[in-house]
């Protein structure tokens, strides 16, 4: 499977050229490999892998099929004795200075390039999207599972660590990222971090979180409120909810990423709500939380096939609060499928 | 607190020079800003913070001596209405692309820096040693409460989790790393992650972990036998706890990193493990886990008061198993506190 991954690269590879990969979540990716100190050169057709000592054994067993260099400078294993050649770096992720070392280090032509990894891992195979399934039904589980808890009196932390804790008990490796859970008026604020206010009648409660697997992430929201909502607060759900839809009614393959932002801000501007929608509208999931394509920066590009994506329209009132509903989802040839199944109605607890 | 450290980086500063600082724990640092969309401007006398709207109320709590700039463009907020000036960048973070961007767009004179902010942030004050101590006790506090619990047939998973799980129900905010598990044969890898293998009578089981607080880290080892240790586990882990000590001993301010070195070294000789000992003696600890100063990197370097660090030699053979021994300390003009306090002797569990 990581070795077809590895060929798609190298159909983009000239002979005699040469891609050095220093980004750890494409090494990842290319070969499987997981530990925290990696380099890999590829050329048209062949790889070579360098690690440090401390993860000679986990390399051996990861990659079986690339004989591993091993020792404590990178660069040096890889280019050292590479004869002078054209090598194409990360210029996403290689530092100023990593970048100077290398070019001040050895004779050969570096040239930058942008995203060539990270755009073969907008299109997710078949293993992958399992375990982003596996990761979403996880989070999804864990907050059916302790949304029946919560009660007032109970702090965000609390509630937060709960919902960790559920994720972690039903199977996954951590958590995708530090979950969000907003009381009251901290739901006014997109990210917030939980703190100790303790939960009160009338809350809203917005908790944005997901669990890891597999190196594989989900993310997915849902804002519910403590007690019998105020009208303006089903108000506000109900526009966040209904534009969330319009953008899922909006995705199939090939549509333009400009033309789902148009279908949820529209829906905001009907309902009166578009200038509380302050942040992107989504990005993709995968083996980072925040991966390529992200709406706003590919504006007019097209979706493609297997892509994995949320969406994730909020409105946030510094007086009345504040709603986001985000699921994560994977577009395929007719339309989408959802990973993050969990009911969309406000709840009231 | 923080605001005394923007002072010590403006006294860097020439008039007329900028800072552009966009590593975000470095922003942390300077200002106690934690949010995940950063960039900050420092001239000799004046600093402007700049995150996006979804952090518009948490940056005014956080930083309320700060007037933010919002908006999504960071880069232009802070250097787009700025008149023609030399501007410093952390070449260390700063990706090529992003500093392409800045040279394209701009006609500021860039200039890149290596590790400005990163060198403050070696020497710690009061509050930052505080925060590390108390990371330091929930993770030994949780060590001690799990490790009378673990039982042959357990797995390395199971064990890893209700370690993390203790040292999130005493206080932590996560965990510092992923932590390290590695039972019998899996001790010999210095980096191994949790596996589903169940511990035996007679294996080593090492555990390398730390609890984050704040934004802090802890980090520890220790290396336990299950059941009675043969005689060559004791030998080997009387070599590494040897070797730890008169590393430990060697310890004081003004101190060359090599000199630390060279007597961990000599001792391994000394028991004949010198060749098992495959990666660096420790690291630099704080808001991140692995930070300035590196021993290794640091050479002849002398070891400053208040540095908080890494002591960590280990012994790995494939045959009989690795032992590691690691603790968290921190300098003082004397010599050193251990932040780490647990027994070095070889447990029998």
């Amino acid at each position: 499977m990581t070795l077809a991954r590895l060929g798609q690269l190298q159909e983009q590879i000239n002979p005699g050229q040469f891609f050095y990969v220093t980004n750890l979540i494409n090494v990842r990716y290319l070969t499987g490999f997981t530990g925290s100190n990696a380099a890999l050169l590829v050329s048209e057709s062949d790889a070579i892998l360098a690690t440090d000592s401390r993860y000679e054994i986990q390399v051996r067993e990861q990659v079986p099929d690339l004989q591993p260099l091993i020792g404590r400078n990178l660069p040096s294993l890889l280019l050292g004795e590479l004869e002078i050649s054209e090598v194409l770096v990360e210029g996403s992720s290689i530092s100023m200075n990593a970048y100077k070392h290398l070019a001040d280090t050895f004779k050969h032509d570096f040239k930058t390039t942008i995203g060539i990894v990270e755009k073969l891992r907008v299109v997710k195979d078949e293993s992958e999207v399992q375990l982003i399934q596996a990761a979403c039904e996880i989070s999804t589980q864990a907050f059916l599972e302790i949304i029946g808890t919560v009660q007032v009196g109970q702090t965000e932390r609390f509630i937060c660590s709960a919902l960790e804790n559920q994720m972690r008990e039903l199977g996954a490796d951590g958590v995708a990222f530090d979950s969000i859970v907003a009381s009251g008026p901290n739901s006014a604020i997109p990210h917030h971090e939980p703190t100790d206010r303790e939960v009160q009648p009338g809350d809203f409660l917005k908790m944005d979180f997901g669990a890891k697997l597999a190196g594989y992430h989900a993310d997915c929201t849902r804002t519910v409120v403590v007690g019998k909502p105020a009208d303006s607060q089903s108000d506000l759900h109900a526009a966040v909810t209904t534009a969330q839809l319009a953008g899922r009614n909006a995705i199939h393959s090939n549509i333009k990423f400009s033309d789902v932002e148009r279908a949820v801000n529209q829906s905001l501007t009907d309902s009166g709500y578009r200038e509380y929608f302050t942040h992107g509208l989504g990005h993709g999931v995968g083996l980072e939380i925040h991966e390529d394509p992200f709406f706003g920066r590919a504006g007019d590009g097209k979706i493609v096939s297997n892509t994995v994506l949320t969406i994730e329209p909020g409105a946030y009132l510094q007086d009345k609060g504040g709603v986001r509903v985000e699921d994560t989802i994977v577009v395929d040839s007719q339309a989408y499928q959802n990973l993050t199944n969990l009911p969309y109605e406000l709840l009231e607890l």
